[in-house]
């Protein structure tokens, strides 16, 4: 029989002995380190952060996840958490028009690649349910009336909030306030059309026309209250030319941005991404 | 007996008849085009871009060269130049301390696949003399002394008007002035250590490495009165993590700026780069 | 208003004159030159290969589909074709039991990013039926039993022929009979997934594992009598590492697979690719 | 002070407890785990590795790669390695008469960027010897005459054995008779210019070309006895196309051997590759 693996990710000022202690604790429960990944920003005074997969009894993972705290995570001072390999995040996406990032997400999902069931996917228009529908998926109209922002996220809120374990902006065009990044209560991906920081705002493939870029690139990053300055979860580029206009630029882009959320998306959902204040350790 | 080769640059308002009337002149006078590449910003209205190979005898050429103007070039209202592809460009490079963009440079021209040689290297330092010496090389030292930047690009100057066909600044970590840029007379190259317009300025890795993008990348360009402003000729990034400390990122970046510079400064020696105003076509 | 805008496509034994007779041919007839390349295996006695973009009014653009051929094309000996850009490419999607290659394939036709329209979707399985649907093209379940190749070959020809511009493999397992290549009497583009000529036949991405490879790939090209050995249109990589097993190369490389046949379709369909025997001239 | 770092690399039979017993008798003995890398083939029977980088007192160190052995290693089976991190490995280069690879290994060795110093360039032509001596690296010339291999190899060992840590080939043309890879006692690392398993032998641009590849690439990989068939540690690749003949093939190609030969010592020389029989993990 295989055993259920748990994901444990954990991070604390780095100082002596927190592998020794992690392990042999582990060890001493009977828990297997398949898988682990460290990085210490600073050997001498930085964080240290951690990723491990055990493989366990459910006996023996309900004693670990009740003893780590006390015998292991207090005495160190750390943050950590907990997740059965097993159990896929519930995923919520916030979509307006476009659909390259969404029906990717949806597929992706579908074939079981992402570690998340798309739990709804809520647009300002209508003009995406059909796409979403032939998924099984709830599809929620929010409308953003003139005026009307706060009304919606409360709307919004009323959906996501205890229903979701990630929120996912798949080229939602609306700005979020940071009341509703703080009520939501879990993370929230976003994709920006451009590589971070160039072309932080609005239309960032004219921008890098006008600019006559030889790349152009996107990048997906948690939200935070300011605009495109969240930590970066992962980039990517693809070669362009003067033969590319505004419009082949966004075909080419639409590529480039489906793929790097994907991956975003995928990483965050293993508990592979670990934020570090303005930026995150990607394992 | 292979026909000399010759590069031929065009470019004017768009207009119907252009290719037909090059084409038709080349062909009447017995010249065969090789390789042709063209480019329109807008079918309607827009500028036209074109860059022909042709091979013809060497009475040929110079009748084309004599009689391109009257019966093309001005009728049709157009900036053109022309090369013999067997002619390297004189290249002069000036550089501070760090070698490897000077000695990429250096190593290709020397295996002759730049389509230049390299007439002089000139630094504020005398730390790269060394490494330039052994090919052959004249190394000059023009030291820049607070306060001295004028008389140092009048130094530069002497050595550099009418004796070179482009400048390549090699990481050489000194503002020119835009009475400099005039007076030399020829185009200059810099590569950025950044992908621009990200991270404009001074020490990008390390604003990278504060912003924890997961690319970097560098960027060459032909250099402008504005800093960093310039027409992008070729860009390109590689792939970095929260593993890569600031030096780190210094040594990934190195290889791209080495290659990124390399491949702008033998295409411009190829004929193969043409300016549109802030942005480049790079046939 | 916008003029009709033609691609014209040339392949012919390289000689003097070339450009210059389809150029004044093409300005005589008032059509409009908008985007040119050409290209020569060898600039003495290779093989010359050109694509044209002409704007030209209807009566234009009729004239030139007459004259052209005893004007210009029959002198030179040339092989030519013409197709309006407005006209989408009819395309047969032949798949088996995965969907990526397919998905991608419906999803961007759907946008108009594809340059087709997708007028049936077989496969010899019965499984992908619900993903087809939505989008409104036909699905037909044209079953392979043992031994019956040769029918079900007969089935497919009887929708094809006539039916279809171009044929797309989207992962479909079974190999196709030269008979079959012969009768349908269009092109077929295949995805093979690696990066050709390495791994030929099954189960490429095992081959891999075993061998170790820090790259996997993939390949699209015409199908020929031979197996995986076609002129290769596109091919693309994405790293892997000691950590992707057999599935994780196949998730990673599905990836590839659907950006690398996408991406031969598209510049199928806009008649970028030209067959030179056993390669390709992609413009 | 800081103190002296020490890499550990681990081979053994996956098992319960390896990373509570290697952690634990290092923290008994005062290091500190700064850096930590593992990965298992298969958590049920398969392969365990590990490669640890420690912060220990000269004394402590000391302790450990005593102990370590009886303790730890021996108990679980392991095949284990330390390496001072400031001890950089003897490298010695063979080459014929390309200099791209030489030049780029001879230039970041002398950065400091190659965690190597270069103790011997052999030829087996003079060629180099100009581009060789600026490095103040002894150069050999070993000419290898017609059925003079057994000699030139004999000779190759006499300056070899005992007096580097690894030998790099880079771009030698010489094979490499099995009895030499054994007698010369140390990993053999070389460059082959294609994306092994494609284009074995020789003269693999030619047959590049003649395929009609759309990427060109090459791979660094350990020398073993079967011709170009051993662990693969880095690969990397280059886009290409119609335009490019042989010749530009091989400039494109240039770029890419040096750097995946670059990267491949470099990771060598920091033990970050274990040999895993017919491939490699790459920490």
């Amino acid at each position: 029989m295989e055993l259920p693996i748990t994901r444990l990710v954990v991070s604390c000022h780095d100082q002596p002995g927190i592998v020794s202690a992690v392990s042999g604790f582990l060890h001493a429960h009977g828990a297997n380190i398949i898988d682990s990944s460290q990085h210490s920003s600073d050997p001498s005074g930085g964080e240290f952060y951690l990723r491990m997969e055990l493989a366990a009894t459910p006996e023996a993972t309900a004693a670990i996840e009740e003893r780590f705290g006390p015998e292991v995570g207090e005495p160190f001072g750390m943050t950590w958490r907990m997740w059965p390999d097993a159990r896929p995040k519930r995923l919520a996406i916030l979509a307006s028009k476009v659909d390259h990032c969404l029906l990717d997400l949806l597929w992706r999902a579908r074939r079981g690649d992402l570690g998340a069931e798309v739990v709804l996917v809520a647009s300002n228009h209508e003009v995406l349910r059909p796409a979403v529908e032939p998924f099984g998926v709830p599809f929620l109209h929010v409308p953003v009336a003139t005026g009307g922002k706060e009304a919606a996220e409360e709307a919004l809120l009323a959906h996501l909030v205890d229903a979701c374990d990630v929120v996912v902006l798949a080229r939602y065009m609306q700005i979020l306030s940071g009341g509703f990044l703080e009520r939501v209560g879990v993370p929230v991906i976003n994709v920006h059309h451009s590589l971070l920081p160039a072309f932080v705002g609005a239309d960032p493939y004219r921008q890098a026309r006008e600019r006559g870029v030889k790349l152009i690139g996107a990048t997906a990053h948690y939200v935070t209250a300011e605009l495109d300055a969240g930590p970066i979860i992962e980039q990517d580029v693809t070669r362009v030319s003067h033969r590319d206009d505004v419009a082949a630029l966004r075909r080419a882009g639409a590529d480039i941005e489906r793929i790097v959320l994907s991956r975003a998306v995928a990483w965050h959902c293993a508990d592979r991404v670990i934020r570090t204040g303005p930026a995150t350790v990607v394992f």
